[in-house]
């Protein structure tokens, strides 16, 4: 049995169809190349009676893995970090590790610690502070019996910073072991912005796989790419480098199409271990 | 206090990321305008143990109504009806009035029923079907204690039809007294396909309005978009009325920017009855 997650996307202009649920998306397909079964992905607006229950729902049924999004801010409706000690029977305290975070940030630009930016410290009585590489909030982890909390800011930019720098990492020591088949490839000649809707058709077709763009020149005098595909099994590494090498050659003919050239830069097979 | 609404979205593409939800947006916006208050939008895999429970728990806990999407085609894998029967604990049967509805379908272009076909109409017993006027498959109505759900399917051309010529009447009566203000306007000169970006901007700005815009004419040698915008108030009309105007004064300015003409149709301002 492969391990469950959860993914709770908090805000009610998420929940309220102002904005559509990409980071649920995002982060679901990252964790389903990690090797967890992610079994729901929920919407629930600011309301303690909602996050709350959700949170507990999740503990209640062993969860292996719940991160959820939005509400880290210092605003007054930001009150995931309050939720969450609610939720697991935990004071809200000052952590002293997010506060040096937060403060770092703020004295490099001579801003002074108020009360607004303090509040973004406040966390779960033995929570763990995560960076957040690009913004102010940190992010919170939490564990409760078998389920590991993760809080991550609702701003896609700094949710998937957080994730990439710190979260990934944490969590493959819970994945499963699982057969990694990655490809570094790099694409000249066509703007990131005429590569994305090719990749979001061809990764949809696959549900194991992910594909990521790093741009490297620039956008459009000498557009340079950088693309990552990756893909797991929990069986062979065959499965999932076929995976890739599918994905990789449709991308390529719709590349060609458009005039760019491509280049493969890199593989890597890892083995679960 | 709001009737409460979750829309849940049932589908193993929707879960892991494969597809962005954009269904659950579409119909919480839906939803609110009718003043319902959407405290949950869900998606689950193809996985009897997640779907039941979810349609339990919004039973258990009193919600209004459920909205789902997803699962209701003629493949092995469609099987929302199954276990929706299983929560409410009623046998899943044929449903002759649904049975009919899919004859006809078929029968108008001379093919015969197939198991495939007739799977299409089982239903939890003392289920209602709901026609599609776009796809084959009947949307299933069942109410158990104080909780209706609607299932409807996941394609959003078909999920969206059935709604607005079916669902949106059933639910206004279920709905609290709302005021809403409505106007038509008429948009020349600009493709839908440029309009659309404009109206996401400006959408996303106000909790209680829902725009949509009907092509009238042809979208690149004249167009005519048809412009429905509408807002809703718990409290009085005006609160509507002034959400609709400040939309349509902001979308007219884009539409004149893009050399654009508007013509208002028609005001509608219905009292919370």
């Amino acid at each position: 049995m492969l391990p469950k997650a959860w993914i709770v996307s908090i805000g009610n202009e998420v929940v309220s169809g102002q904005i559509v649920n990409t980071n649920g998306a995002w982060l679901a397909k990252r964790l389903i190349v990690l090797g967890f079964d992610v079994r729901r992905i929920i919407a629930v607006p600011d309301l303690e009676e909602e996050v709350v229950e959700v949170f507990r729902d999740a503990i209640s049924k062993s969860v292996d893995v719940v991160i959820s999004t939005g509400g880290l801010g210092p605003t007054y409706d930001d009150r995931t970090s309050e939720f969450l000690a609610k939720a697991i029977g935990k004071k809200l305290i000052v952590n002293d590790e997010a506060l040096k975070l937060i403060e770092e940030k703020y004295t490099v630009k001579g801003l002074p610690l108020t009360e607004h930016r303090v509040k973004m410290a406040l966390m779960p009585e033995g929570a763990k502070p995560i960076p957040n590489p690009v913004g102010t909030a940190p992010a919170i982890l939490v564990e409760v019996n078998k389920t590991v909390i993760i809080a991550l800011p609702g701003v896609p930019k700094e949710m998937k910073a957080i994730y990439e720098e710190y979260v990934e990492e944490f969590l493959k020591q819970r994945a499963p072991k699982v057969y990694r088949f990655e490809k570094w490839i790099k694409v000249t000649g066509i703007p990131e912005s005429s590569l994305a809707p090719i990749i979001d058709k061809v990764v949809k077709k696959y549900r194991t796989v992910y594909v990521k763009s790093h741009p490297r020149g620039s956008e459009l005098a000498s557009p340079v790419i950088h693309l990552y595909i990756v893909a797991s099994s929990l069986n062979n590494l065959d499965e999932a480098r076929e995976i890739v090498e599918k994905t990789y050659r449709e991308l390529v003919e719709e590349f060609l199409k458009l005039g760019g050239r491509v280049e493969e830069l890199e593989i890597n097979a890892v083995k679960g271990e």
